[in-house]
Order: C-alpha cells, then sequence, then structure tokens
C-alpha cells in the first residue's frame, strides 16, 4: 500500500478540519500544515480553497459512497427490512465517534456557504441527494411491496432520512451529546416502522 | 417607537448576517457597516464577535420566542392540535421568505462553533432546549390525555421536532428549495399523526 499522494492527503485534511470547525474558519495554511505539503503543492492540485471545498465534496460522497455500499444493510432480502437496518447502520455510526468524525462534511459546510458558493452549495446537494437516491430505490422497492398505495413519495422519504439524520448532528453538536443523535435517528426508524404498518393495515 | 438602539442594531445585524454568510465569514466590520454604527460603539456593548454571537443567540431565542407565545396554535384546546398546529405553523413560516430569513441562527452559529468555542455552543443549545421546552410542554399534555402508555418521552419528541426542522433547513439551503424543508416538515406532520393514531390502537 503506498502513502496517499499530496492531493488525497489534502482532501483528507478538508475533511477532518471542515468537519471540526467549519468551512470559513479553515484556512490553506492549515490545510497544507495537516496534510505535510507546501502551499505550492495546494496551489498546482486546486485553484483556491473553494475549489478544493468542491472537490472534497466529490471525495467525500466517494468515500462515503464505499462504506454504504459494502454494509450490511443491502444483506436483507426484504428492501423494508433494507431500509430499517440502513437506519441503524446510520445510528451505529456514531459509536465510538467524536462528533467531528461522525458528522457530514456536506450539511456542514453548505450552511455557511449556501449565499456565498453556489458551486460548493451544488456540489453538496449532489451529494446528499445522491446518496439519498440510493436509498429511494430501496424505499421504492419496499413501498412497492408493503405500501403500494401510499400517498408519499419515496423520493420525498429517502430526502427526509437525510434531513433528519443532519438535524440530529446539530442537535448533538448544539447539546456536545451523541445521545441527541441517536434519539432523533430512533425516532425516524419508529416513522417508517408506522408508515409501513399503517399502509399494511388500509 | 423610539429607534432601536447601538446594541439592538447590531443584535439585528448579527442575526441577518449570519444567518447569510455563517459566523465565521461574519466580520464586526460588516455587522458595524449594516447597523450603522462605529467600531467603537460596538466594542463599547461587546467584548468580541464571541461575545456578541452569545448575546445574539439570547436575542434570538427573545425575538422568536414573542412569536411563539403569540402564535395561533395555543388557540386550540386539545393538546394533541395545538402540537400539530405548531407543525403547520413552522411550515407556514418558510412562506415568502428567504433561506436566510427563514432558517435558524442557532443551528447555523452551532455547526461552525460547536469545538471551537462552548459559550456560542451552550448559548445555542439554551435556545433550541428552551423552545422545545414549551414544545414538550404542549406534547406531554398531548401524551397525556390520547397515548399515556406510549414508549417515547415528551422530551425526546419536542427535540426531535427541532433536528426535523434544522435537518429541513439543510437540505432546503443545499437544493437551493424550500419546497425540501416544506416536504420534511410534512412527514414530521404525518409521524406525529402516526404516533398519536398507533396509540390509540394499542
Amino acid at each position: 500500500m503506498t502513502a496517499p499522494n499530496a492531493k488525497t492527503r489534502l482532501l483528507n485534511a478538508a475533511l477532518t478540519q471542515v468537519r471540526r470547525a467549519g468551512y470559513d474558519a479553515t484556512t490553506v495554511d492549515e490545510l497544507c500544515q495537516l496534510a505535510g505539503v507546501t502551499k505550492g503543492a495546494f496551489f498546482h492540485h486546486f485553484r483556491s480553497k473553494e475549489d478544493l471545498a468542491v472537490a472534497a465534496a466529490a471525495y467525500w460522497s466517494e468515500v462515503t459512497g464505499a462504506l454504504f455500499a459494502s454494509a450490511p444493510y443491502h444483506d436483507y432480502e426484504d428492501p423494508l427490512d433494507q431500509f430499517i437496518a440502513y437506519i441503524d447502520f446510520r445510528a451505529a455510526l456514531l459509536d465510538g465517534r467524536s462528533l467531528a468524525e461522525a458528522t457530514c462534511l456536506l450539511g456542514t459546510m453548505v450552511q455557511e456557504t449556501y449565499e456565498s458558493s453556489p458551486d460548493i452549495r451544488d456540489a453538496c446537494f449532489a451529494g446528499i441527494a445522491g446518496h439519498a437516491g440510493t436509498i429511494a430505490t430501496i424505499i421504492a422497492a419496499a413501498k412497492s411491496r408493503h405500501a403500494p398505495q401510499a400517498s408519499w413519495t419515496a423520493d420525498s422519504l429517502a430526502l427526509h432520512t437525510q434531513a433528519v439524520i443532519q438535524g440530529a448532528f446539530i442537535l448533538a453538536k448544539a447539546g456536545n451529546d451523541m445521545e441527541l443523535a441517536r434519539s432523533s435517528i430512533l425516532h425516524l426508524r419508529r416513522y417508517v416502522e408506522l408508515l409501513f404498518h399503517h399502509a399494511k393495515e388500509d
């Protein structure tokens, strides 16, 4: 295994530092120091901090996409079981991690940049919506099997799962307590169970 | 009606500018310019930008607290109707407002400052938890009347409502589309209806 190159080290440094301190508080100098690269190397790979942030959003989706692709929730036969297991997997990802390690680069960056940088905003949305799309596929299969008449859409429910998780992170950060995030994710799980339970009754 | 004093103008400027650009990107110079006050006046009222942020969090709770206290959801007799009407009121607050105007100072500030400033973080949590407490009182009354045996707690559900709303704001900012926030708040409404509907069945 070769050591990551300068570009990858800078992207990893951005994932760490932006989740810890936010986008605006993170400086190019800090990122270079964390990555162990020169400022010349930074500007060889990225035109600006904004350019790095856009690349970091795509890199985040690549890294977390691989994590989700190999996660155990895919192993269930019933897509509803897959969806519930996905929610449990999101809760399990909080275990043993600090807030900076457990929370989302995209939700953090977009909070600061949605007005100042359409490029970063769009990169964040591409990542969130792209991941939600993989969950929407599972939800659509679960809906088709268990709740074909329900009025909600798989796309909307998939985006809602991401909203709950992003909001759960904010509560956990504010209260400095990961339990607040776990608790909201458990409410999300209960919502999904009730939605499908209710559909079966109709 | 007298014009607001310099301190209040600075607090209002912070509410506007931090929700637009984030805490770290907001400078004391910008706030002074927006408020029409000198830098000397700023430092007469606040020791630092951090000191202003802590005061702005308290001011935010004061302003929004007055809004919620006079909101129509209190007019319902049944506390479950009050709770549902509160959720509808949160959705109605999105109408005709820009993202910067509709979203939450506290959720924005804490995202950047939870590690760097325990004072700002705690001020944000005090505001979020304080507001959640007013909703928990309504939920507790609704639970007592309609779902006394339910396993969830009013406090936990009240905090979850805030998590959903905070996460809904993030989705709306990322997608540059207020509908994403409305959609998540509608899922929250459906969750509450199902929770109480389910409790009545048991």
